[in-house]
């Protein structure tokens, strides 16, 4: 039986690997990267650079593949997508590269940013993948350090205030107002910068970019001073990288 | 200057420490220990293994502490609240274990179950000791895998449905009702498996008690059928352990 981890590997900073996911590294065959366009250069090479950290060389094989999400009218790449929704498109694409990859007594492994369990479709697939019938395997998933504890480690504060809850939302959710009955709000794909929208009102932002790497970047404070500064270094770093991937915290002061 | 690390050590399962963590409790001269009562002899011990695993013998000092969360009536231990209300009492015992235990030059940390930024006080004590001003220190977080991730990763779903929020909210706030406009609920701190009170509505349970550890014990589904089953082997456990830490995920079935 094919087997196959899903494994978080943190928000960036190497170092973040937990010993359980070093360990399915090594337990791995065969390593599927899909790529998504313009990030491919830095994130792949991280997650080479982790291997090579861990791994001994010609112990295991490494697969590529283009992840529709960003980029499907970019062909060349040995798994293009066919015609049909995204969903199934990436169903497709991984159950190729299951069924023709990985040698049926081996393990395969999915290497995912943060955590698995948080704004990542992997186990979404995986699902759809076995539903499909076409090929069997078993998975598991290691648990990774993601974005969201990251961020509020490099800041040094918690997630949620004394015995009060926090939601972790998006920012198109956010666009459509601040949620009810929580005062601690984590956003994510977040575009548009929506915490501008809050400008006027009395909330505190955290704000990381590339947090964990070298290129981090944090900014804290009332939105009203903070977002002027972060809207700046992010449409830099955004230029001199040509991606971005940023976190915040929004944080809602008591009302007296 | 005294420097101290807040380490996240996972949520149960050794394996779950960071290569992070790892570094930071090598660079550690003094652990605090913090027990909480009946808890004491299991999580104590589990924290001591880590370190006996990942340092050599006479690199460090570990000093334990009672910590007056649960057990303020007890006596006899050498850090035991003074009166006042708990936050101080436990800044008056950070702040002497700090000042009295840690050398000048010295690197102390303490050790949290989990992520320091979920549902910890850790964080909240220090900058209180710091305000204080009494004694000084800098400090730093290493991010843990949370019980939260390490839950659902046994389960193998995500935290949330793609591009919905998930909101993390504790028992007492459960008992108020579901919170609004979100469908993926996480429960921390419920002493009264409040669960039970959505049993009549379309929402599965992903439950997990002792998650990562050779005790552990997961249930998942609707919750009108999981419930009883989870009810008796709480009761059980509980009663065989004489404690219990357990978390779950509430899922809201869309509505046709």
């Amino acid at each position: 039986m094919r087997k196959i981890h899903v494994i978080g590997i943190g928000a960036g900073d190497p170092d973040q690997l937990t010993l359980q996911a070093v360990r399915a590294l090594r337990s791995t065959d065969v390593f599927f990267i899909l790529d998504k366009g313009e990030v491919k250069a830095d994130l792949t090479g991280l997650r080479r650079d982790m291997l090579e950290a861990h791994l001994t060389d010609g112990t295991y094989r490494v697969v590529e593949a283009r992840d529709p999400e960003r980029d499907r009218s970019a062909g060349g790449a040995a798994y293009s997508p066919a015609v049909g929704d995204w969903r199934s498109a990436r169903a497709g694409i991984y159950e190729r590269l299951i069924a023709e990859e990985l040698g049926e007594e081996e393990t395969g492994a999915f290497l995912v940013w943060g955590d698995p369990s948080l704004y990542d479709s992997t186990l979404g697939i995986l699902q759809e993948v076995l539903e499909r019938g076409a090929v069997a395997f078993e998975y598991d998933v290691v648990p990774g350090i993601s974005s969201v504890s990251a961020l509020v480690a490099r800041h040094r504060t918690g997630l949620n205030r004394v015995a009060r809850p926090v939601q972790i939302t998006t920012g198109r959710r956010l666009a459509e107002g601040f949620p009810e009955d929580v005062d601690d709000v984590v956003v994510m794909l977040d575009a548009h910068q929506t915490f501008r929208q809050y400008a006027q009102e009395d909330v505190d932002i955290y704000w990381g970019a590339y947090i964990g790497t070298p290129d981090e970047i944090l900014v804290s404070g009332p939105i009203a001073e903070a977002a002027p500064r972060i809207e700046r270094l992010r449409a830099e770093a955004r230029e001199r990288k040509g991606w971005i991937m940023d976190t915040y915290l929004l944080r809602r002061r008591p009302r007296d």
